[in-house]
């Protein structure tokens, strides 16, 4: 963070510890809503009642868009109906909607009621989409012009919308069912004479998106094709609003957090506090079931130990090998789950790719396996008998080595497929790749695991 | 994908397999840049011989900035001298520089000879910079104005750049040092008296960054603020360029792919190419260290076990839940690394935190332990009499449940806690965090599971 605004922000922090008016005022005057609203996320009760009090009411509308989720409807209960309507007045319509969609349903109507006719419309209309679709990300400030338009009338409308700040660099072109048929930066018109009109300065619009389509699908097509702005259609091609880049990062932001704490073994929705504002309890509720599933099936590793008992006595050494090879399982079938459930997630396999990543993941597994195997080999033969291994009678120190070698290689080898067609499968399921990946990937291979090691020893014990 | 586009890629590809000039004329016209790198980097050697020879070069240089790092200097090798300059001179100017950052240095000269001498300077001064920081990512294609000029002056020589698309979205007034003093929007000039100055209708810039920071900083400061732009400057304010909303998407991109792959033990660079182009032996140096590295750590684990023989023989049994209390560390510490992995890529976590993370995480392994060891000890003393276990005569069922229990709660209370203070740790020194993750945080609580199993069960028989 740049050194000039952390100072704003401890100057900040200290007006609000010591109830200082005037200082307060200054300093929240002079940061970005985005680091009063970090500042109001981590104060006690006392420290926002000072802050709702004493802030510009002008400034909380876009505190407020920023807060968690959890946050909003205690905030907005500590303003009057007077404040309430301002503040919800002046929050952009999709911003407006979010929180709208954070507070308890049964005082949804009590909020919705201090909105001018209009603005409750866009509102409602809004909120009928989940908040992870497209529609549910779209802003509705969008300025609209028609094709016969000059470009003078199309000028003199958008300077009576400058206010809306949002809605001036996207300027689409709709027919009269509303159908997007081009696209227009200010630019075009600026520099246009006035009498044209505005079809013949316009662009062409190649790509929108359904208003239901999943915002991950979304984020993908930004992405891809460089986007500034995607519109939002109906069923119907109809304009319906557009999703902004800041959005966009906000979905990346999302998905990644969400990729990455399922493939951890966390559970449930992501906090939208940060990791120190989220209650104990939050972070025990989303860490125990996993923990608890991931302990019921280690039982099953278990229990084929246990039943392998007279192999382990036999040969004791191959405790030492043991953890080993069962946890290269579940590294190997980690990276690879990882390795796909990425690709995955940016779009980079789509349906019908499968027989490749099959092949590609059956050929590497057989690479790491075999190679794998033999370096063990190499430094069980060089380095174990320095340690005068207790080995039984008839086994000899090659077969043992055999044994391990084999065994790390068949491990490694289905483990590295297990791990990339769990993912695959799971959505063909339409299961989410990342929840089935890391830990539960890690309990399959380790019962795979002790059953390849053990037989592997009782084939030699067979033969000796 | 949206469907159409689909289909038209279909036919562009089905034009390239059956070198039809025409089909791919027409196809290649209609798609985007975007779609064109995608099928290009599937294409064989003939192909892309035959896409090269027949796309439309203006069409081109968007394509070459899609494609994959690898495939640059070959791609480029395709075209005779005077294509390669009409190509190269297209490109915008932070796409020009990242392309022959991607070249082999000894044949960067033969390249950077081909553009004019003020393109070679502006290449030659981004090329100064680090791919991975803000002067690596920015573009130099930024609008100047003086703060003396007037609304009409403005305008004037704005007009004359309309083709430079890029920029007249990000307009800065900088002073005669080149020091950034304000930013316009295209509707502040449109829309004013064209007597005004520029000055009388800027805004304040209050938000940059130094060329030489590090683009996740960037990336950071960029989605915190809901910004649409980043001034990047150098350490005397001077402005020397933008970075754009579509560079910050890669670099979020980048970085959780980053993430994730490091978190699973995947070492190296990350591929610039898809999943599925990415060669089986790339694939396999990036897999093989850690997997190799975690083998011979896991060696440990089984020395430990190697070691308490006479255990493990007198209480047979305890093989049961031996990888449960295992493995139950090695995803606990997985959980807590990942969520402190997270919330510092998210900026969440400044220095000065590691107390609070360091007590929560305290609490929660405390709650984890406390609870699943509860949960095995009633599923113990419940279910374990049905198979009817063989214990010791001198060992009760209680006595082997509490050695169990206590054993799995000690060994989440600390891997919880390992788990957070690694990362936090690899950040102290300097080192990435998500290196030090999952894997290797899995290895480090494998060997204290087996010594806190054994401990536990040792300590029961000594009691007996």
């Amino acid at each position: 963070m740049p050194e000039e605004l952390t100072l704003d922000i401890e100057s900040l922090e200290s007006a609000i510890s010591k109830q200082n008016v005037p200082q307060f005022t200054l300093s929240s005057e002079e940061l970005h809503y985005a680091d009063l609203a970090s500042v109001f996320e981590d104060l006690d009760d006392q420290g926002r009642s000072f802050f709702t009090q004493h802030i510009n009411l002008d400034r909380f509308p876009n505190i407020l868009a920023e807060l968690p989720g959890s946050l909003i409807e205690e905030t907005l209960e500590r303003f009057d109906k007077t404040a309430q309507k301002e503040i919800l007045g002046k929050l952009l319509d999709d911003d407006r909607a979010d929180i709208l969609q954070d507070v308890k349903a049964e005082s949804r109507p009590q909020y919705l009621a201090l909105l001018q006719p209009e603005e409750m419309e866009a509102t409602r209309s809004l909120m009928r989409y989940d908040e992870d679709t497209a529609g549910g990300r779209m802003t509705t400030q969008v300025a609209r012009l028609t094709p016969q338009m000059s470009v003078r009338e199309a000028l003199d409308l958008l300077k009576e919308s400058y206010d809306s700040a949002e809605s001036l660099a996207r300027i689409y072109v709709v027919d009269k069912d509303e159908r997007v048929v081009g696209k227009l930066r200010l630019r075009d018109l600026a520099f246009s004479t006035r009498s044209a009109t505005v079809e013949q300065v316009m662009q062409e619009v190649d790509i929108t998106i359904l208003a239901t389509a999943d915002q991950e699908e979304a984020a993908q097509i930004f992405s891809k094709y460089d986007m500034t702005l995607l519109p939002v259609v109906n069923e119907y091609g109809a304009l319906l609003g557009v999703i902004t880049h800041d959005d966009i990062l906000e979905i990346l932001e999302e998905e990644s957090t969400e990729d990455i704490e399922k493939m951890s073994g966390i559970a449930g929705e992501q906090s939208e506090e940060t990791y120190l504002n989220t209650t104990l309890t939050t972070h025990f509720r989303r860490r125990f079931p996993w923990l608890l599933i991931l302990a019921l099936l280690a039982i099953a590793s278990g229990y084929v130990m246990l039943r392998y008992e007279n192999v382990l006595n036999s040969i004791f050494l191959l405790a030492l090998y043991l953890p080993m090879v069962v946890a290269a399982g579940g590294n190997t079938g980690g990276q690879a789950a990882a390795m796909v459930i990425r690709a995955m997630s940016l779009g980079e396999l789509e349906e019908g790719t499968t027989r490749k990543v099959l092949i590609k993941e059956s050929l590497l597994g057989v690479m790491l396996g075999l190679v794998m195997g033999a370096c063990i080999a190499v430094i069980t033969i060089l380095i174990l008998p320095l340690f005068q291994p207790e080995l039984p009678l008839a086994v000899s120190l090659g077969q043992f080595t055999i044994a391990v070698s084999v065994a790390l290689a068949a491990q490694i080898t289905t483990s590295t497929l297990t791990g990339a067609l769990l993912p695959i499968g799971a959505r063909a399921i339409k299961l989410d790749p990342a929840v089935v990946a890391a830990p539960a990937i890690t309990t399959l291979v380790d019962i795979s695991g002790m059953v390849i090691y053990f037989t592997a020893a009782q084939a030699i014990l067979n033969i000796a």
